[in-house]
Order: C-alpha cells, then structure tokens, then sequence
C-alpha cells in the first residue's frame, strides 16, 4: 500500500517538505478513503472536504507552516472548532459553532495540519456511545470516549486525531481499534477549549499509526521543539495486571505475558510490579472523583436539558453525583496526590509499567464502550501512558498492550515504547 | 443604612424567606444604586435590568429555589453565561453570547442568584486594564483582574460576585476596593466554562461583605451543604511577610503588625511563619508556569486575532511564553509540588497564615492594576485564601489583610477568620 492516506504523517510531512507530494493529493487520497468506507465506520460528525482541500492547495502554494504541513488531522468533537460544527455528543449542543478554536487544534492548525474534520464522541466524552463502529468489525464498538477518532486513524480515513481520557478514553479505543494511542501527563497538552468532563482527571490525547508520529504530534500539540524517538538502553519493565485481572480476557493476558517474554529475552530487566499499597483503592477514587463533577461540571446542561441528556448520564452522572459527599471528594482527591508520591518513588527500580490497556478484544455490541478498569488507575494517578498494538485475538480483533511512564516523562515512555516494539517485533 | 442593597446575602436570602423582602425590592434596590453610582465607577459590561426583574417576580412567585433565593448576583465576565454577553475583556469576543452557562453560574442560579450582570475584567484576566475605578477614589484602580466584580460589590451595587485569580486577580482587588475576598483551593470550584488563563492555576473565587456571605456562596458554586462559620479555638496564626517585604507599603505593614499584636492580646497563639526553603523561588515558578501557557492556552488568538490583543498581552504572555523551554515548565510544576508538601507539613504547628493580600492601598491611576508579588505564592500551591478588610491607608483607601489556610481546609479557613476579625474588632 502507497496511497498517502496510508502513509503515516512523518512520512507525509516529509515527502510534501521534499516536493514529492502535494498536501492536495494527501487530503484526496484521505477523502477518497472515507467516501468507500465512511458508510460502514461513522467517524465523522463532521467532514471539511471542501475547506480541507482548498486549506490544502493554499498550503501547497505556501511556505512550510511547521511540523504537520498538509497532515489531516481529525479532532473528538468534544474539542471546540471555530471553522466547524462542535456538538459535544449531545443533541443539546447539535451543530453549535463556537467562535474559537480549542489550543490544541489552533496549534495543530499553525504546524500546518489540516483539520479534515470531527470524530463522533460519546456523549459529552462519557459513556452513552455516538455510532462508530469497529473498522475491523461494524459489531463491536470501537471503545469509546474517543470513539471516532480511533476507528478513523484506523481505518486509514485520517492520519492523526486527538482525543481526550478522563478514565479510559484514549487508550482503550487505541486497544480495541488497532492503533498507537498516547495520553500524557496530566495538563501537558491545554485543555483550554474542551468541553469538561472532570477537570480533576480530563487530558486530551492522541491517535496515530507510528510511535514517530506520536512524538511529531505530540511536539505540535505542545508548541515545543520535535524531538524523534531517541534509542534508550535495555529498560527495566514491571508487568502489572492490577487488582482486577480477574476481569481481563485471556487474549488480553496472554497479550502481557508473551510480551513480557519476549522483552525479557530482549534484554529488558523484567519484573513484577510491586504496587504500592495506596494504589489498591485507585479505580474507586477515579470513579468518585469523576461523578462528583457530574452535577456540577454539567450544571446547565442538568439545570436547562435534563431530557436531553441520556439515561445513563441522567443516572450515572448527575443523580450518582449529587449523591457524593463533599468530604469523601476531598479524601478521593488527597488519596490521589498520595498514590501519585508512592508511584513515583517507584521509578526509581523501574522505567515503565507494562500493563492492560483493556481486557481484550473489543466486545461484541454498539450499546457499550467496554471496561474501562484497566486505565482508571493511570489517569488518576496523572502518568503518560501509549497503548501499542499487539496482535489479533480469537475473533480476529485487535489487542494492544499499555506502557505506563513516570508522571512528566513523556519522551522518555515514547522511547521506551521504540524499544518495546523493536523488540516485539 | 438598611436599603436593600446595603444588607447581606445571608440577611437578603433571610428575609425574603421570611416574608419580609421580596426578591424584586433588592433588585430594584440594586439598580438604583447602579444608577446613581455607575458612571464614577464603571465596574459592568453589561446589566441584565429587565431580565433581572423579570426572574425576581418569578422568584417571588415560586417556592423558595435554594441558598440564595432572591440575592442578585455579578459575575466576572472571563465566565460564561448564555443569556448574557461575555467578552473575555477583548475586542475579540466583544458581545459573543455562549450556549451555555458556566458551571458556577448555573449553580448559582439553580440556588436562586439572580444573574444582574456582567463585570469588568482585565483583557483575558491578565494585565490589561478594563475601565473600573476605585469605587472610593477614581483616580485609583480597583486592582484586577476582577476589577468590576470587587468594584461593585464594594460600591453595593451588588452583593456577591464571582471571580477568578491565577495570580492574585482576587485577593488583591478585594484589598484595594475593602471587601471581603475568597480565593478556594485548587479546583474546588468547577472551572467549565470559564476562559482559561493558566490551567494549572486558574481559580475561580468569590466577593462579598461579609464572611457568612462566603461560607453561604461558597456552598452554592460548590453544590454542597450550607455550613455557616464555627467558632474555633484559639488559633495559631504565623505571620509572614514573604521574601519580598521591600516591595510593601508602610500602610500594608502596618496592618500586618497591628493586627498580629490584637490577634496575641486576644489570645491566639502569633509566631514568624518558618518558611520552607522549597517556597522562596515560588513567585517565579508562578510566572513561568503562566508565561508558557500564554501562547498555548491562547493559541488561537494569538494565530487569528494578534493584532486585537493589547501590547501587554502580546509581549508578556504571547512573545515571552514562546521563549519559555518545556524543561523549565516541568521543572516549576515540580517545584510547586514540592511547595506543596513543605507548606502542608507546616500546618502540623498552625492554623493559618496572616500575611499581605497587596502591597498597601491601590495605587494611583489606572494603567495598572496593582503589584500581585503576594499572592503568587500561595496561588502557585493551590492553598484557600481570604481577604479582610482593615481600615484605611494614608490617602483614605482601603487596606486589607490576607489569611491563607492549609490546601483543602476551605471551610476551617473561613472559621478562623471569623475569630480574627472577632479579635480585630
């Protein structure tokens, strides 16, 4: 395969920098793509053709803008768009059209990147699912929040996409769709211009077919200099099924442990994971903190639409929060600051966590998004994290495994992740 | 003084329960004091006259709607609200009307806040200067950036109003103007909808002339139980001057000292605030942190609107923030953290900490909105701080003192401010 919309945007940005192809013929070959398949995925909630290729023929004629000149890119359309419809999930906010553009696609958008259009969202970046489904299987879901963004890097409709993960959202849809999915740090890339969901937990991610690329959109998203993918000595790597492993599905075990065996005779020192005693209650104060926002982040949506909103977000959100204590918010949110001292101190034995990025295959329906127990624990203690492909399982979809870095040591998880995947290879 | 608009929220809330006051008669009563008053002080972008004494008459009409049923309210206009314009203080947004409400205008609604208008903020609530004036000398800034919200409620031309301080944008101008301010921990009250400054400092606040108005406000924009002020016991209250004393007016000393003298006689327990070695650099770990975002957090403006954004904006967030290395920005997140769990451990042996919310009155002239040096500190480690007015400076404006409490001890805080300004009396 040559098409451009299957190179990835490393390759794009430098075959268009080097004159052997237009940004025109990238966003074709993308449109083109959608066009066959777009019918079966449902991505989109909104496409830019028209504006996407003439930003595309004024980017041929122009000066390199920076590092993602002429790559598509799709934006969760719980991200704010000047240029194009932000719905947030919701028929409350149908075909809004705010008057400024999120941070993160603004500097997109000035690294040159062409925003070919929105990726459906659940609703409000929560559970009740928007249509996408599986490119690899229209009957499974995609995961979600993000649900769009990954089923159309997958399916090779765009090349780069953001999302956002208040408790599973990027990564495991990464997982389930066959993708490079990264979510940093806590507050590394801004938030300014997202809809909130917790605002104590929301970090918006990225989609991508390359580690390379991760780190190019990454050094975007940012605003700092590119920094490719460095090679790093033999890493020390410790395997942690958290508590729950009990809900994981055996393709997503044996996922982990073959790569574990591998890596080890890679040369990576491989350990188990010793995980602190204040991780163990992580998943419930993940859970707390987030529905006790509910009712308050969503106060005129609850106040003004309540009908509007689904069930579950009626149910699970606003009812569930409103029930929360004001004091247990407090401990969920000092338990939080204490987790994220203790793992810390961790690394000083170890340089990144290999683990689950979701049970396993994505499951079969469209009614959920899957379990999202396996990245609560990492989004809550503020850590980057990269879901790596690993593979197909029984039903021939895609399995992932997850990296989880040290909180701030974002390049140094993506170089680590280089090595993994040279040595899974 | 007993009009309407000279009483307390707790009081207005009170007597409208009672039967005594109807919600229309304080927002008359506002309005006229608006009227008389708000050409010499010029602290709103917009009043909502009609719609505020349309949504009083249903209030009187209705069942009693919550904490504040019937008390009008302003709010800085960096926040949403979807019947009423929202400008950010740019010429960008002008009179852009949002779809939705903020968060904490939607809860202050839903508790019976009747929404009167919108108050001046600094561009982007950086330094930019709106139009307000010192509400008791108009050759005098009211300090910003919540420079209407302050304004006003000291003019009583309302009675609560909401701001936000990612340095000291609250805490200052509630010196300057001689009201009581209240800058909450770190994210207690929810930012969606607010426009972003610096996200890992931005907070949004409160104003009132009272501190039963805070406790009262505070359980509304937070949706939790009113719990008005306790009485404490004793306090131990560590005086600190910062590092920077050089840059206080005597006026601002004089408090200080003065007051921590009365706090001793009445029996609190009055040390020098032992500050942790971590906090000395903290000023600049603010400003950096703050800097780097500029172009990031803005990036949109930066890229479409450059030329509508003031010199200040331009050069000391846009142009400066560019400059910035990403190293440094993690190495201030870092510091804070550190800030963070040297200042908690000092708690172990106080209370609270008196110190200055400005250098002493408000400067003259309005190109400025004041010095925020002693505020910086405790903004960048996320600690609750409140304002108390004491007495008046040399030129006859007001001069405040600053409590700051322990990370999370909001509601301690506000009890043993109420047993200073007991003892101050």
């Amino acid at each position: 395969m040559s098409a451009p919309n299957t190179l990835t945007a490393t390759e794009i940005a430098r075959r268009i920098d080097s004159g052997k192809l237009t940004a025109e013929a990238v966003v074709r070959a993308h449109l083109e793509r959608i066009d066959k398949r777009d019918s079966d995925v449902l991505a989109w909630t909104h496409l830019a053709r028209d504006a996407a290729l003439e930003r595309a023929r004024v980017l041929d004629r122009g000066p390199r803008q920076g590092l993602l000149h002429g790559v598509p890119m799709g934006v969760k359309d719980i991200i704010d768009s000047y240029d194009q419809p932000t719905g947030y999930g919701s028929p409350i906010y149908g075909t809004h059209q705010p008057l400024a553009d999120a941070a993160t696609v603004a500097l997109a958008k000035h690294a040159g990147a062409i925003l070919l259009g929105k990726t459906v969202t659940t609703e409000f970046a929560n559970r009740h699912p928007g249509k996408t489904r599986n490119p690899h299987n229209p009957a499974h879901t995609p995961g979600g929040s993000s649900s769009g963004s990954a089923a159309a890097v997958a399916d090779w409709q765009v090349v780069l996409a953001t999302g956002t993960q208040t408790g599973g959202s990027v990564i495991r849809p990464a997982a389930f769709c066959g993708v490079y999915g990264y979510k940093p740090s806590f507050g590394h890339f801004p938030v300014a211009g997202m809809k909130a969901n917790t605002e104590w937990l929301d970090t918006i991610g990225a989609y991508a077919r390359s580690l390379e690329d991760l780190a190019l959109f990454r050094a975007a998203l940012m605003a700092i200099p590119h920094r490719p993918i460095e090679k790093v000595d033999l890493p020390r790597i410790a395997v942690c099924f958290t508590p729950h492993k009990d809900e994981m599905q055996p393709e997503g075990i044996a996922a982990i442990e073959e790569a574990a065996t591998k890596l080890a005779k890679a040369g990576a020192k491989v350990t188990e994971f010793e995980m602190p005693r204040e991780m163990f209650e992580m998943r419930d104060g993940q859970r707390l903190l987030s529905a006790f926002e509910g009712p308050r982040a969503a106060a005129d949506e609850a106040h003004r639409f309540f009908d509007l909103l689904s069930k579950s977000f009626q149910e699970d959100k606003i009812a569930a929060g409103r029930k929360l204590d004001y004091a247990a918010w407090v401990e969920a949110r000092k338990l939080g600051e204490r987790g994220r001292a203790a793992v810390d101190a961790t690394f000083t034995d170890i340089d990144a966590i290999l683990t689950a990025p979701a049970p396993g295959e994505a499951p079969l329906g469209l009614e959920r998004t899957g379990n999202a127990t396996f990245n609560l624990l990492w989004t809550y203690l503020w850590m980057p994290c990269v879901t790596l492909p690993y593979g197909r399982g029984p039903q021939g979809l895609p399995v992932g495994i997850q990296l989880v870095g040290q909180q701030h040591e974002d390049a140094r998880l993506l170089d680590i992740a280089g090595w993994v995947q040279g040595a899974l290879r």
